[in-house]
């Protein structure tokens, strides 16, 4: 009955998606599933090298050369990856999808939301996750956390405005609105341990069949 | 009364734009205008990556993330190096562009055409060559000289099958039907200097005002 599940982490800057996603597959490994943690921009070779340009700063980029190198990747990512791995009845756990584009690209920096929804269906020929988990935290706390593990500094994308996080909050908030069933909102816990139940329990659904007794 | 003219030379490989684009420079240089060659993809430091992820192999390429990949650089080509050089009244003479992407991804692989339409609008805003040249060659010859100048090999694109290549042709050919006002075709000529001259015939128009005293 195993088949392939598709999860999505989603979230501001220092939200605390890598932490989630290695939490989630420790436990879903527990019910025998093979789990493959992935973000984005990356993992394929040219993912990475996108990722490179992207976040690597050194010239200024277009806003839709920005926009189409994500997508770029994505589509080598889902086409070389996510679709085998989905075959394979694996698990996939993403840090960062297509919502990511639209709260960034779309709600950030002011681009088109119509193209970016047609380039994302381009990109993911036309994939959609089973569940995303959109981990929400206070822009400013998130900021502060970011900048924190990147020793004081951050990159390209967390040097923006506070405005233009704010602008990305609400894009991930109204996503969530308008795909209630596929996007659970988890709200921040006081400790990574209570925030991993709450993640987990906005996807047991997807895995109802599965090792009951490892429950 | 100088404005900034934007040409592009198109073709199969092997049909000479490179050498086309430095006897056309070298030419207009001549009636005092300021040329700048440019080559696609590549022309910005971001262009220069993609090129190398693109013509570099090494891993199996999505068509859909390659054509997004060639869009993405030509975004940052033309929104920071062709329209800022247009501006300055320069002439911008590129290798490559737009038709490129139909022949090769539309015609060659197989993309929808609508789609790479929309893309080529997206990635240059819009902006379209003041003409077009199109180098016509013999697809084998073509391929021939393409592998010769490699030293036998061939990059990734040249290694294609021959019906990939007979493909791109009958692509360049029908763009150039359909926009018989700004693509003009070149026959292969005895000479590089010939070529030359009725490469310089096919834009000459665009000069009227230029330097008379020059010719």
């Amino acid at each position: 009955m195993a088949r392939g599940i598709f999860i999505t982490l989603e979230g501001g800057d220092g939200a605390g998606k890598t932490t989630q996603a290695q939490l989630l597959a420790a436990r879903l490994e527990g019910f025998g599933r093979e789990v493959l943690i992935l973000h984005e921009p990356g993992g394929t070779r040219m993912g990475a090298a996108v990722r490179q340009i992207l976040l690597g700063g050194g010239e200024d980029l277009d806003p839709t050369a920005e926009l189409l190198l994500f997508e770029a990747a994505r589509a080598q990512l889902v086409s070389k990856v996510i679709q085998p791995a989905l075959l394979a009845e694996k698990v996939v756990i993403c840090d960062r999808f297509t919502d990511s584009t639209v709260a960034y690209q779309g709600y950030g920096r002011g681009l088109d939301l119509a193209r970016i929804e047609q380039l994302n269906q381009w990109a993911t020929a036309g994939l959609l996750p089973d569940r995303t988990v959109l981990l929400d935290l206070d822009v400013k706390e998130g900021l502060e956390r970011a900048r924190a593990l990147n020793g004081g500094g951050g990159d390209r994308m967390e040097q923006e405005e506070l405005s233009f996080h704010d602008a990305v909050h609400r894009g991930f908030a109204r996503q969530a609105a308008a795909h209630p069933q596929r996007i659970r909102v988890v709200p921040q816990m006081p400790t990574p341990g209570m925030t991993g139940q709450a993640v987990f329990d906005a996807v047991a659904d997807l895995f109802a069949g599965d090792g009951q007794e490892a429950r």
